[in-house]
C-alpha cells in the first residue's frame, strides 16, 4: 500500500538527511499510513520514531558527501511504530517507508513482550493510583496533618517471574507538603505500594514495605511527623550563599562552530547530531579533517539494579533507555541555567498516544568551553614558551528519570579526542526506614529521619560504531609487560607491549595490572611514521560489573553489564545492548546474544560496546539532591595521525584571552605575556 | 650560637605564618647563620629553604586560629640547607632556627648520598659539555650544514651500581637549527652521549647510543639531513587555524575568593598555599565551614622509569621531586596564557649557589572556573527545576623538567570535594633510531624520521595528611560484595559492603572487581544521620604499577610506585615517598621503609599515600608536543556532612550567568529561564 499520492508532500521543507531526527510531518505521515493499513481499527500509539537507516545504503551517500562528489539517491527513510490494537488487544510493531508512504511490515509482538512505557500511560497510572479507594484508604490511615498530601512515582514493574505477561506498574508512594512545587517527597516514603494493571487499571495487589532493617512489613500507621530534607532553595533553613560572584563567558565574535540543520562543523570536526526517543542524543558520521572516524556513537542502554534484597525492591531494576527512553525524558533546557556561554539548542519530536507530534524543545544544547591547557612547552634555554589552550565543543543532554537525573555530554577537542562524560545527579530512590534509634542496614545508607537510600548500581553501555578511514576495522587489546630477564634486558628495566586481536565476536575484561588498553585499528591503512595500522584507543571507565547473582533474573536481563568490553560484527537492528524490548523482559536478546554468533571481527565492520558504571552506595551527601558524580570515557587517536593534530591551534595570548590580574597592592605591573611574538625577539644564544 | 642580635630584624615585615614559604630575608639569614658557623670556610649552597614545622607545635596554633581564640606562640620557624664545603669537599645538611638565628644541627651526608641537582650546577654542566674537546670532535664528525648546531640536556646520571659515589651527569645531545628560539631539538637526537663528573668537570666516558633496533652502537657519522618535527607556531608548514573565536571570561564583580598573603578563603573553604623548592605547591590546614579536613596535601614524589632495555637508557629514571624539585622547575606564569579569567598569582623564592635569594615570580596561579552542572533535579509533575552550577577554585603549578611539562592543579568545589588533577604534556624524551626502512622496536614508537620515543611510566605519589575533625583518623577500605544466597536474599539481588581497617602501617592494592574504596574516618565523631564515623573517601586513579623487575636497582629506589596505597603513622620528617635523597640513590628510605615499622594506625595521626601514574607508551600524536593526558584523584566527603553541602549554592539563572542564544532564523524567542522565582508561580496541582 502507498499513501504517497494522498499525503501532503514532504518536499515543503527540504527532504531530511538520513541521520536527521523525525519531523512532525513524518509522525503525521506514519499515523496516516497505519490508519490506512488498519482501516477502522482504533490504535493507541506507544511510539512513532525514525528507524535507523540501512547502513549499506547510507555509506555511499555519506562517502559522496565527504568526498564532495555528486550525491547518490538517499537511502530509504524508515519510520517505526509500536502501537496497540484496541480491537484485538495486540501489541504491534510496524516498519514503514516514508518515501513511498508504505508499510514494510506489521508484526504482532509475542506474548509477554512489552513495549516501553509511554509518557501518557505513566500519567494515567499516576492518576488511577491516586484515585483508587484502596490507596485512599491507606492514605487516610496516615492521618496526615493539614497541608500534607501523598503522591506516587509509578515504576516499571520489573521482572520476578518468567510467566507473567500482564503489563504492570508498581507505585511507590510518598508524603509531601503542598506549599511549594519542589517539596521533596523522596524524603518521606510511605510503607504501602500498590501494583496496577496498565490496561485494566485494576489494583493487582497492595504491597507493604519493610519498616525496619529486616523484611518484616507492617500495616499502615498514623504518620509520626518528621521534617523533610529539602533541596529547593526556597525551602532551606540555612541562608543561601551570598559570596558567589558572577562568572560570565563572552564570545564577542560568536562561536567557532557553524551549524546547518543538524550538521555541525567545528575545528576540523564534522558530524551530525541525531536524536531519537529511545537513546536521545546520537552522533553520526563523525569525521576529523575530512577523515572518517566514527559512524555512530550512542549510549545504548543503562540499567539500575538495586541491592536491597527485600520484596518488592528486588524488582527495582530500571532500564532507562529501553524501558522508557532518554529521548523522551530529555529536559527542555533553558538559557543561562544548563549551559554557560554561547548556546545552540537542538529540538526533537515525539508522538503522543493519539499520534500527534509533540515538540521536545531544546533537548540538546551545544556550546564551546575552555578546558585549561592543551599543551605547553617551555624551552628552558631560550625561555620561549608554546602554550595552547584546550577549547572544547560540548553537546549535552539531561534526562530526568523520575527521581534521578543523568547529564550526558559528548566533548570534542582540538587534538581529535572525543569524550563521553556522564554525570549522575538528581535524587536518590529512597525507602522508608524507622531509624530513630540508630538502626542501620547492610545494604543502604540512612539519609534522613525515617528514610534510607539502598545501594544500587548504574550500568551504562556505550555503543561505538567505528569507521576509521573506512568501515573495515579491528578491535584488539594491548598490554604492557616486562621483557624477559635475559641478556637483551640486562638491567631488568625493559618492557614491551603485547597485542591480542579480538578476531571473533565476544567479550573481554579490563586489566589495569597489565595496562590493558583496547584499540580500534584499520589494518588496510598504515601510518607512514609508526609503520603500524592507524588506530584510536578507548580510555575506559574501569568499573565493578553487575553484582547480582548470575542466577538472578535481572542478570539475564542485563548481561551486557557483566563484561566491560563486547565486540560484535555490525548488523542492522543490533543497536541496544539489552535488546529491543527491556520492559518486563525475561532475559535480554542483546549484545550477549549477538556476540555468541562468534562472527569473524578482524578487518570487518565491527561494533565495540563498553559497559561501565558506578556502584553507588549512597553517601548522606548525595541527599536531598546528589552532587554530580562524573564518569568519563575517552576515544583518543593513537597512530591515527602523523603528529599532534593540535599543533596548528593558535598560541594562547592575553590579547586573545583578555584575562584579569587580581589586584595586589604589593605586586608590580602585570607580567608581559608569553607569545610567539615576544619569544621571537629572544636570541638563541646558548648553543654554539 | 645565635645571630639574633646581629641580623636585621625580621619584624620589618609581619612575622611569617608557620606555613608560609621562605622569604628572601630568611635566605639571607640562613647564609649569615652558616657563615658564622663556618667562619672562613667557603660554602656552595645547593638549597636553602623552609623546613617543615614540627606538627605538634603547629596544631595548637592553627586550632586557636580556627576557633578564633588567642593565639599561642608560633612554632619555631625552621630553615634547612644542603651545601658543600669547599675546604673538605663534604656535602652537609644544616637545620636552623630562624627565630633564634641559630644552628640546630649540621650533619655531613654519608658517602654516596647526593643532594639534588641545583639549577646553577646544571647550567655549568651544560656549558662544560659543549666546550669539551671530545664533544666538539664528535660534533665535527656530524658535518652539520650551516645554520645547525648541537645542544645538550644534562640528565641526572641515575643508578647502575651500588658503589658509585661520584656525582655525575649524562648529557643527551641533539642537533638543532639556530634560526628560532623554539626549534625542536628533541626531533634530532645524536648518537653520542658524554658523561661528566659534576665536581671535576672531567669527561668520565663518551657513551655511544644504539642506532638501530638492537643494542649495537655506532661511531658518529656525518648527519643525513632530515626535517625536524616542529611544535612552535612559527615553524609549522600548515597554516595555523583561523576559525577559533575568542572565549572571554569576565567577573565584573571580581572573584569569589579573598586572599591575605598565602591564606585563601573561598566558598566555605579556608587553606594556606604553601610553596617549597622541592614539592612546589603544598596545601596546608584545609578546612570547610570551619571544620578541619586536611592538615597537608602535596605531590610528594614522581619517578619516570624508561622501558628501553639498552644502555645507557636503563639509567633514565628521573625523580622529578627529589632529584631536582617541582618548586625549582615551576614555570613563571603569564597572564592570559596559563590561566583564563580573573587570576591571582603567588610567588616563591629559591637561593642561588652563592646564597642569594632569587624571586620565582608567579609560580602558582589561582582562579575560578565553571565546571558545568553541580546538581539538578526537575520535579516532573510541577516542571520546577533546581539547577546549581559547579563553580571551582583552581590552584595551578606548571613544571618544566627539561623536555616534559607537568601541570598540577588542586581543584576545590562547593560540594566539599578536592581534586588533584595532573596533566602530562611537553615533549617526549627521544632517542635516535634509523627507521627509514620501516624498522620498529618493541619498546617504543617511531615519532618522526630518525627518532623514536621509548615506552616509560610516570609514577606519582600523592601524600594526604588528613585531619578530619581532628588528627586521630583511621584509613580503611570498603568493598561491595553480594549477600549470601540464602533465605534473606531470596531474589539473589542483594549486596552489601565489607570494611577492612588498616590498623597497622602497610600497603594495599586497589580492586575494581570488588569496588574497593579507600576511606579516611574519625572514629571519635559519629554522623548523627548515618550513625557511622564521619569520613572522606579517596577516588584513586587506578594505574599499572612499576613495570621493572623487583631485582632491578630502580625498583628499590622507587618502591613507593609498586603499591597504589600506603598508610603510615605520622612522623615529622617523613614527607617524601622515595625518601629525602633520591639523586643517584641506591635504594629508597621512604614510605616502603616507614610502613615496615607496622606502627598502629587505627585512630592515630595517619598519613595516606596514593601512588598512581601513566604507563606512557607514546602515541605519534604525542609528538612534537604532547596533547595533555589528564589524571584525576579526588577526595570526597562520605558521611562527613549530614546532607549535600552544596544545597545552599544559589540557583543557576540567566540573570546571573548572562548566556547568549545562538541565532537561528527558524527559532522562536529565547525560552524563559528556570528559576526559583518562576517555578514558585506554578501550583502543585497534581496531587490531592
Amino acid at each position: 500500500m502507498s499513501l504517497a499520492a494522498q499525503g501532503p508532500s514532504l518536499a515543503t521543507s527540504a527532504s531530511p538527511h538520513p541521520f536527521d531526527p523525525i519531523r512532525p510531518q513524518e509522525i503525521r505521515l506514519a499515523v496516516r499510513i497505519l490508519e490506512a493499513a488498519f482501516q477502522g481499527v482504533k490504535l493507541r500509539y506507544n511510539r512513532i520514531d525514525i528507524h535507523e537507516p540501512i547502513k549499506k545504503d547510507v555509506i555511499p551517500y555519506i562517502e559522496a558527501e565527504r568526498l564532495r562528489k555528486p550525491l547518490p539517491p538517499k537511502p530509504a527513510r524508515l519510520l517505526y511504530s509500536y502501537f496497540y490494537r484496541l480491537d484485538t488487544g495486540a501489541w504491534c510493531k510496524a516498519l514503514m517507508n516514508a518515501d513511498t508512504a508504505s508499510v514494510i511490515f506489521v508484526k504482532e509482538l509475542p506474548e509477554g513482550v512489552q513495549p516501553p512505557v509511554d509518557i501518557d500511560e505513566l500519567a494515567v497510572i499516576e492518576e488511577v493510583c491516586m484515585k483508587h479507594p484502596a490507596v485512599q484508604a491507606e492514605i487516610a490511615k496516615l492521618q496526615l496533618p493539614p497541608g500534607m498530601t501523598v503522591c506516587n512515582d509509578p515504576w516499571m514493574y520489573g521482572t520476578e517471574s518468567l510467566t507473567e505477561s500482564r503489563r504492570m506498574f508498581q507505585c511507590f508512594m510518598y508524603m509531601v507538603e503542598m506549599d511549594h512545587p519542589e517539596n521533596n517527597h523522596y524524603s518521606l516514603p510511605c510503607k504501602f505500594s500498590p501494583v496496577f494493571d496498565a490496561f485494566t487499571h485494576e489494583l493487582i495487589r497492595m504491597d507493604y514495605l519493610p519498616g525496619g532493617s529486616d523484611a518484616q512489613t507492617v500495616e499502615t500507621q498514623p504518620w509520626k511527623p518528621v521534617k523533610a530534607v529539602q533541596y529547593a532553595h526556597d525551602l532551606q533553613d540555612e541562608p543561601i550563599r551570598t559570596d558567589l560572584k558572577p562568572y560570565i563567558v563572552q564570545q564577542p565574535e560568536g562561536p567557532s562552530f557553524s551549524v546547518d540543520g543538524n550538521f555541525v562543523y567545528w575545528q576540523k570536526w564534522r558530524f551530525r547530531v541525531g536524536f531519537n526517543n529511545r537513546e536521545g542524543m546520537v552522533l553520526y558520521n563523525v569525521t576529523y579533517d575530512n577523515r572518517s572516524v566514527f559512524y555512530r556513537l550512542a549510549v545504548s542502554e543503562m540499567t539500575v539494579p538495586y541491592g536491597d534484597p527485600r520484596a518488592p525492591y528486588h524488582r527495582k531494576q530500571a532500564f532507562d533507555v529501553g524501558d522508557v527512553g532518554f529521548g523522551l525524558n530529555a529536559n527542555q533546557l533553558t538559557l543561562g541555567c544548563d549551559c554557560l556561554g554561547h548556546i545552540k539548542y537542538f529540538d526533537g519530536y515525539r508522538a503522543d498516544c493519539k499520534g500527534n507530534p509533540v515538540l521536545l524543545k531544546n533537548i540538546i544544547c551545544m556550546h564551546e568551553q575552555d578546558n585549561g591547557l592543551q599543551h605547553k612547552h617551555t624551552n628552558y634555554r631560550s625561555g620561549a614558551a608554546t602554550v595552547v589552550r584546550n577549547r572544547q565543543l560540548v553537546l549535552q543532554m539531561i534526562c530526568t528519570v523520575a527521581n534521578y537525573e543523568y547529564i550526558f555530554a559528548y566533548i570534542f577537542d582540538q587534538a581529535a579526542n572525543i569524550e563521553l562524560e556522564v554525570r549522575a545527579t538528581g535524587i536518590l530512590s529512597t525507602v522508608p526506614f524507622d531509624n530513630t534509634n540508630g538502626e542501620t542496614v547492610k545494604w543502604g545508607t540512612n539519609v534522613g529521619p525515617g528514610v534510607m537510600a539502598p545501594y544500587h548500581q548504574h550500568m551504562f553501555s556505550f555503543r561505538i560504531d567505528p569507521a576509521l578511514d573506512g568501515h573495515k576495522n579491528t578491535v584488539y587489546y594491548e598490554e604492557s609487560v616486562p621483557l624477559p630477564e635475559d641478556e637483551k634486558n640486562p638491567w631488568l628495566v625493559g618492557y614491551t607491549t603485547e597485542q591480542t586481536v579480538m578476531d571473533k565476536a565476544g567479550s573481554a575484561d579490563l586489566d589495569i595490572s597489565r595496562n590493558r588498553v583496547f584499540k580500534i585499528r584499520n589494518d588496510n591503512v598504515i601510518n607512514p611514521i609508526t609503520y603500524k595500522p592507524i588506530s584510536y584507543k578507548l580510555h575506559p571507565a574501569p568499573s565493578q560489573m553487575l553484582l547480582q547473582s548470575s542466577r538472578a533474573i535481572g542478570y539475564g536481563r542485563a548481561e551486557f553489564a557483566t563484561k566491560p568490553i563486547w565486540v560484535t560484527r555490525y548488523q542492522d537492528d543490533e543497536l541496544y545492548a539489552a535488546g529491543e524490548f527491556t520492559n518486563q523482559s525475561r532475559r535480554a536478546v542483546g549484545v550477549e546474544t549477538w556476540s555468541k554468533r562468534n562472527d569473524p571481527t578482524e578487518n570487518e565492520d565491527v561494533v565495540l560496546w563498553h559497559s561501565f558504571g558506578i556502584t553507588h552506595n549512597p553517601r548522606v551527601e548525595d541527599f536531598p539532591v546528589m552532587p554530580m558524580e562524573r564518569i568519563s570515557v575517552m576515544l583518543r587517536p593513537d597512530g591515527f595521525f602523523t603528529k599532534n593534530p593540535a599543533v596548528d591551534v593558535p598560541q594562547s595570548s592575553q590579547s586573545f584571552n583578555k584575562s584579569t590580574l587580581h589586584p595586589d597592592p604589593a605586586a608590580a605591573a602585570p607580567p608581559s605575556c608569553c607569545s610567539a611574538g615576544s619569544s621571537k625577539a629572544k636570541l638563541y644564544k646558548r648553543m654554539d
